[in-house]
């Protein structure tokens, strides 16, 4: 099989975000992306400066660092990234499957992948202006596509400003049947700068306001916990 | 109608803790409940010597009052207190259904209703230790029999300390058939005394690290987003 180039493999902790905020996690971060966000707060797993520090791994490699994490207790799997859809992740998910495991998935809906539909949760979060990146919706489609044997497809969407929210709107109304998550931005991604709890809550208090005067009441709307609680530390 | 007894009605925001975190939601907080919690956060729907702040009100007011409050566009209501079920809420749900609107429900689990059936969202938290109260099971089995109608049911349970965390265990174990949740108990409840959200999320942390040692990995961990964004303030 195909080695996989894995950034770090951590856990278990609970998810910080998203649709599976608070569930206890191990995560699978996948080193290299196909986009290259301004604000991204991953780097040491998308940019190819960092390759040398992603470790080729076997499958049968990945899956026992999981299982070693975890004790053998089955736990939600986040395989994240980078962009996980660039790789095959189907040998992993298949061997975790078969122990009892349940896998997510964070992707940004750039390339679609025939596994998509084995997970439990398919998470798609297309990248608003500010991240200075151009979503193609016709591979976004190909994703939800792909995902419909998923236990769910769900959207999120980062928000920095009023335009990231505005388009936030025009593209959550292309999937109404699909759950919807937002969440504000961290401008903050240097894991040696500590992060305020404080402005984390604050963040979201902006976008709460914004959600409700608009009362636009289909999203849910969450912090990064991680952040609250690590700042920008990586392995938890 | 008998009139409902009625603390508080706000919103709309987000919810703050437990399954539908980050739900904009308006909330019904009832007048009135059956326990004495040690660390009750809602004192004041709670303590008789409130009562002459609670409104007697019809349930066409009070489903009046959730209406206009939501600009007539349909979102979650939540009602809770107080413990909610010692009064009638089957009308104002009605009213509410018939709008589009959707329902969640917070008790204690102590008092079984017939409409919790028409929820869609019913979450029964039993107190642990801390509380000084004394959980009657067969009240607790009656409500979720009560509920087997609602689109969903979770056990949500508040931990103080290690004796709360132990007592979760056994608790969870009599359902492990619902979700549950897990949110660190808040120790401060005077709505003139400023909570720091660093503060919230060190209670976080020490129970995500609990679970995670134990590899207890059933409950989501969840922390309340609104003591995050406004410490103990009401109607937010």
């Amino acid at each position: 099989m195909t080695r996989l180039r894995i950034a770090e493999i951590f856990g278990p902790t609970i998810q910080g975000e998203g649709a599976l905020i608070g569930e206890p996690t191990v995560f699978i971060r996948a080193g290299g992306c196909d986009y290259r966000c301004s604000w991204c707060d991953s780097m040491h797993a998308v940019d190819s400066a960092f390759r040398d520090t992603w470790a080729p791994m076997e499958p049968a490699q990945v899956w026992e660092q999981v299982r070693d994490l975890s004790g053998g207790v089955p736990l939600t799997v986040s395989i994240s990234g980078g962009n996980p859809a660039i790789q095959d992740f189907a040998p992993v998910i298949a061997m975790g499957k078969a122990e009892g495991y349940r896998f997510a998935c964070e992707t940004q809906g750039s390339v679609a992948r025939p596994w998509f539909a084995d997970l439990d949760m398919l998470v798609l979060s297309p990248k608003p202006p500010s991240s200075d990146q151009v979503v193609d919706w016709d591979a976004f489609e190909a994703c939800v596509q792909a995902g419909r044997g998923a236990g769910q497809t769900v959207i999120k969407i980062v928000i920095f400003d009023d335009r990231d929210y505005q388009w936030a709107q025009d593209a959550a109304a292309r999937h109404p049947e699909l759950p919807l998550y937002l969440q504000p931005g961290n401008p903050e991604v240097d894991p040696d700068v500590p992060v305020a709890a404080q402005d984390v809550a604050d963040r979201l208090l902006w976008l709460v306001e914004k959600v409700t005067a608009d009362r636009w009441f289909r999203p849910r709307v969450l912090p990064q916990l991680h952040v609250m609680l690590w700042g920008n530390l990586r392995g938890v």
